[in-house]
């Protein structure tokens, strides 16, 4: 009983699982790049049968597919396309041949899939064919990037909803936090007081600028390069078929996409998948400061600031009983880590492009799908684990304040820079309140000096308590 | 005869050269900072001078600062702006302190002027002081990030003009080279036919996706935290100051400055110079390829591709008479690492923000403003130096075509793919040309092979020479 | 019939499937980061197990832990050494909270395999439990990074070994190309004649230096902070069990382990981390170089060099039959990328560490581990399928040489400068061979020549040829 | 009356300045190339002539060069090592061609300065060439090579010996805080005790590392390509000449230098100069989080940890008097940023090496020895102005501990773990401090618990007050 059946390409034969959807030449890939151990990304499978299934359609449609074929190739394509088939897709994301391999692990499993939908053995490349049939008029110059492009299009999709989602919750958590002073800091020096609210509103508006950065980014995802075949000049593809199978990918993906206007371009040039990693490094970059600043507020409890309280997501320490780290914060830096040096991956791949093609592709893929992957996922545990329950200490922070010699500066317009001066040195030395200073030398009122430190007055240009002044 | 005037700040006394326009905090920024031994970039200084007129005149209008004054620091502004004191601009680009030296030397430089203008000494700050006048209502933290915004917005449109005359030199090569067919190659591997003015058309887009991408950066380049004073709650600045300056600012630059919207995000997020950094960066990515394409098709003569002919700038060898090196391609691809180097300096400087400001500011703009400059250098000889005297080698590229076995795909329409195949395998095996072994074997008439493998034909979706296909 | 088994930690309780060799904690650090999806790199499990069964042996030892505890966690540990627990770790490599959830994911399977060996039921943690026996005395902070560190070595012996083998491939291939003579290329322009061994044995030089580089680095790994508890103060850890663990990894691991001299620094301070890192980026920029040359010298085949001929390893186009790509050379090319990018992540994780601890670890031992992985993986393929079988076409680059005018150079000695320089003139505008010429005009004899152009004596310090100019 | 002298090369004629040292080569060059405006390197000028008197010297006394013109190069060469001539060194750092430029522009400076000390006119080339003359024997591509390995060297020994002092400071400080306890903290969070000396001890002990990882370095860079002329092959350079240049750069530069023994190795990989690179960024990390670390001790005063006092090098503020900021570590974290992104342009462009010569060198020459200047001049100024004048504020540090609820785990061993753990409890919530409650409770006494909570018994490993546990 053969286990195996005999698949051979122009470089000869090799044995093939009898029941495997993929063929010979997925069988070299991987015996070719066992690198990284790591599975395909579903969605880029997903965008490969999507690729395939148009092509497929488009192909029939211009009458140089038959249409039992074409029909055949698109119900196993929808079967790749719903997940059913993920199982054979076992090259592996860091390949040599810029992308050759995952292409035609694609071509095999649909054509051994269509063959076995209309009732064919497996293997019998002669009915319906992994190159000639499910790679018609394509290239992996083409088809693969186009996957790709789908791909990270449809993954920022999700990351934005998720980003949006996020910034929905700093704003919520501004407004919560709207009234609550605190000392603003620079250079971690107190400098003058700042409300928590104005804060998260800051964060919120780094996240907005992200999301329209990214929103930007995908429309250069959505052109494609379908047609190209080798080179971009689209030799041997039929006009009609380049129009009908981006109109093809749009019905099937559900996304505006659109054909390149420059095949040749859009063949050799690789810039936008770096344009959108560059901007996912600069979104990770503020949103690493943002978890450094929660981090720098939460510490303590005793010896650190402990102006917010982190939710408690798991023990921090087997040796110290009811220890709590802010660990959904530290992922969250640990992503922009991982997201800033695979946009130097992205970077260097992108560089290496030669004349009509890019062939690093398949490691800058991998990055930016990675990077999307991990950024969604790290933003939604960001949004529910941390940020939903986040609270704050009010009472601590507004302790600092008014314990702190910097609220001189607001107070300075009322009693006059040499007073304020004097009193901040006695501050200084003494280690006493500005305020108990104040009230004993009689300089202001008790009402008075809270007119003037209303947070937000103190925290919105113009002069702190002004009214006070012109009452005067 | 004193060849030095005492000054003092609050750390204590300083003794400054006699005639120096720059005071003490220039002094002390001088003795701890001696970093890198360059200077401050010529238009920074420019940007900070007008941040300073913009200041005075602002002050002026809402009555804070007498007329007279105002008047006196606008014109020592002038002088500044007009880069006659760049020689007293002393401190080092990289410096602690968020560009409080920068923004004191100025302050200083722009006193001393003002005093000498109404012929006060030097140093008598009484009358015109760099921190209570120049300084007026401004805080390093709002006067140097704006200066900053404002030099790069300027640098922006310098590059891009820059770009804009590379792209139209592109685009007039890509016309020049438009009938030049070449041999297509992928992985370095003969694929099948290309025009060489399709490559520099498609050069040509890449750049014009830079020019879009820097374009949109560079608005956020035109929003400047001006009133933020020290943490962008605006204490102590007067909403009408706010309102004033920026338009001083818009009319003094000529640029169409805005203020922005939230100030607290506008002081303590530099997310908008990481994406001018990371768009720098990405346009630098696609012009060390370019470059690369270019070296290896200049490659030779004798024992290389020799396609094209860069035009000699300087003896290449001092052993070797005669030999010329592709020099200004080269320093792209230099400048290239530089910009991509500079990107990751300027992530890691965005990062490390804290709290209510970016200490790290003096870092990242040196950075940006560098990498523009050098881009902005680079791109000048490439077009003059390279580009407008790039010749090719048609004939050559047109010999590699037809010895190409490549070629077999364009013809494969007209003879069917056995014979075509076959037609391959011999060439391949023997070494001899395609069209040899065509013509000995009659299968096509030499006419009818010109018809396929016209360049235009052979480089352009559909099938080449279909016209003979549809004869027959 | 019960499904679960309920667990409990300070932050509450939590069902556990009943099956399970993990526990609470591990299931909330699967909920709190589904990051990646993959899984912990086998070695790092091991090496998690072998500081775990060190422990429990050194703490019976001390008289800490009961003999049998220590036997059944002991027991349980070499299971998990062994492999076969690997299902059970379903934390994600990229976490929070500095591997306090590997290891309570180490600690909870190993307790609950103790629990299964002694016949106690699972979740019996008064009898064994996780934190207070197979954790006594530890804490993540130290169990973790030495876990890490002999990950690192161990994966680092079998990187140097593959390395060790690409050397030699390397160095056969150099000598099997010694004879052979090629035009060395500076600038990608023609230069002087070097021969095709000397540049293998160039790249053997590389890849032996980083193999030195690489073993320096090693000894860092094997210096581990056992005993440093949570700030390496060593508090509650008894300087007799310190010794004791450390002895005990030794034996196990079969490494020559070494306890840091310094338990705050060894806590604190993850240079080593980064200096592996690093070490590994220089070697994968070498790697890179060299597959750019080989794939340089590989293309054509007939519009490209073709000096070297790469063994085919898989179908390189669906639409261009006959073609073969470099892929081997490719993979190696997206490795370096990949190594270069992580270590930008690692430099940025390392960087991030504050006072006592780098919570950072997860990222940048993730990272440093899987360029380990993909370079030893990277590596035996490169050797195995691209060094093995790659032949040079000697002809063809002789071929090259004398085409040249670089030969001139040579000749120069013999003929005289002004001699050499007219023949060069006349070659480069006529692009007929130097030979030609100087056989024409009979100014050295055919013997002459090939004595002159001997392989070696051309390309080795000296005059070449220099016996014909003293027999003159 | 003439102002210019009229030179050639083989690319045409050029007027040259009369008085210019420079020639025709150097004014292209500064045509070419008017990149970033920057100087060439002092210590990279001295070099370049070191490398020529050198080459001279050998010349002469293999009889190749006439002794009275290896005399006068060698006394020009000497001028130039002395820093007389920097002037004329006016070619731009960046620049394409692999150190054409920087050579010809030594060697012509060096043949006019000869030729004036001859009593020759500038531009006299006949008698004393620059190509023929100065460079003779040698190749941009060992000549400069090697300069730039002396200079690495060089700057490598200033560096060392500047890493020396800081960590000598260091370790002076460690003694000097060594009764100090502090809290040790741990992903922010209040962990266990430590002394503040431990934390410089281990500062000191990463310096000392990376001193020794840089003193490895260094080796390297002491064997030069000298004698590989073009290629590495050494073609056309006498072996006696090779030996004896390699002495005499020895004897000049006081550096114990050697020759490479692999020439081709030698001149075209370029690993070493990443790995200096990749290791100065490794150093300039752990820097970084040191500094990290000291800000947020210096946090404050009133609003922040306070736990260090930074000694005051300049004013903080314009717009908050007395404002002090931590600049001398801000400016080593930029300097950290710097280096760590030179690193990356220095992989890219060692990356970028082709064939038989890397002609990027100038960019990451360039940036190695910016990297090393800056990070000499950023150390000097932390030893001096940061380290020097440290002070500490233990009373606030012991607060801290006292206040913290973590010295219950060093209470745990002598009361029990639930005794221990009910008083963590109570104290979180009341906010109470552990020693109070332990008091109030007489679990303890004062005598006991100050025993218990002894500084150096803390901090070292083992339970801290053991003697009172064995007295019970």
């Amino acid at each position: 009983m053969a286990e195996f059946r005999m698949e051979h390409d122009f470089l000869g034969d090799k044995e093939v699982p009898i029941d495997a959807y993929y063929g010979v030449q997925t069988l070299r890939a991987i015996e070719n790049f066992p690198i990284t151990g790591y599975r395909i990304h579903p969605a880029l499978i997903k965008c490969m049968a999507i690729v395939k299934k148009a092509a497929a359609l488009a192909n029939a449609k211009i009458g140089e597919l038959e249409k039992d074929k074409a029909e055949a190739i698109a119900k196993a394509a929808d079967d790749v396309i719903a997940g059913k088939f993920n199982d054979w897709f076992l090259v592996d994301p860091i390949q040599g041949g810029a992308g050759t391999s995952i292409n035609m692990n694609t071509n095999e499993v649909i054509a051994n899939r269509a063959l076995e939908i209309i009732g064919e053995s497996k293997g019998n490349y002669k009915v319906i064919s992994p190159n000639s049939h499910v790679n018609m008029a394509q290239s992996t110059n083409d088809s693969f990037p186009t996957a790709a492009h789908l791909t990270i299009a449809m993954l920022l999709d999700e990351l934005i909803a998720v980003m949006k989602e996020m910034q929905d919750m700093m704003l919520k958590k501004a407004k919560e936090f709207d009234g609550m002073i605190k000392m603003g800091r620079t250079h971690l020096q107190d400098a003058v007081p700042i409300r928590l609210g104005q804060e998260f509103k800051a964060h919120a508006a780094v996240v907005g600028r992200d999301i329209k950065r990214l929103t930007n980014a995908r429309e250069h995802m959505l052109t494609v390069n379908m047609g190209a075949t080798a080179v971009g000049t689209g030799l041997n593809a039929e006009p009609e078929y380049i129009k009908e199978v981006v109109k093809q990918l749009g019905e099937i993906s559900g996304l505006p996409v659109k054909g390149a206007e420059d095949l040749v371009d859009g063949t050799q040039n690789c810039d936008s998948y770096l344009e959108v990693s560059a901007l996912l490094k600069v979104c990770m970059t503020s949103m690493s400061k943002i978890c450094n600043d929660l981090r720098l507020m939460a510490s303590g409890p005793r010896c650190g600031l402990l102006e917010l309280n982190l939710p408690p997501r798991q023990p921090g320490s087997s040796i110290m009983p009811g220890k709590v780290n802010p660990v959904i914060a530290e992922v969250i830096n640990q992503i922009a880590f991982q997201v800033i040096g695979n946009d130097v991956t992205v970077t260097m791949g992108v560089e290496a492009g030669q004349f009509e093609l890019n062939v690093m592709e398949p490691i800058f893929v991998f990055n930016v799908i990675q990077s999307l992957t991990i950024m969604a996922n790290g933003f939604r545990v960001f949004t529910k684990y941390l940020l939903k329950d986040l609270t704050a200490n009010p009472e601590r922070m507004k302790a600092y304040v008014e314990n702190s010699v910097g609220i001189v500066t607001a107070i300075n317009p009322h009693v006059g820079y040499e007073t304020a001066a004097q009193l901040a040195r006695e501050a200084y030395v003494s280690g006493k309140p500005i305020r108990e200073l104040i009230l004993r030398d009689k300089v202001l009122t008790e009402e008075e000096i809270n007119i003037i430190l209303d947070p937000v007055g103190m925290t919105t240009p113009g002069i702190s308590g002004a009214e006070l002044k012109h009452k005067k």
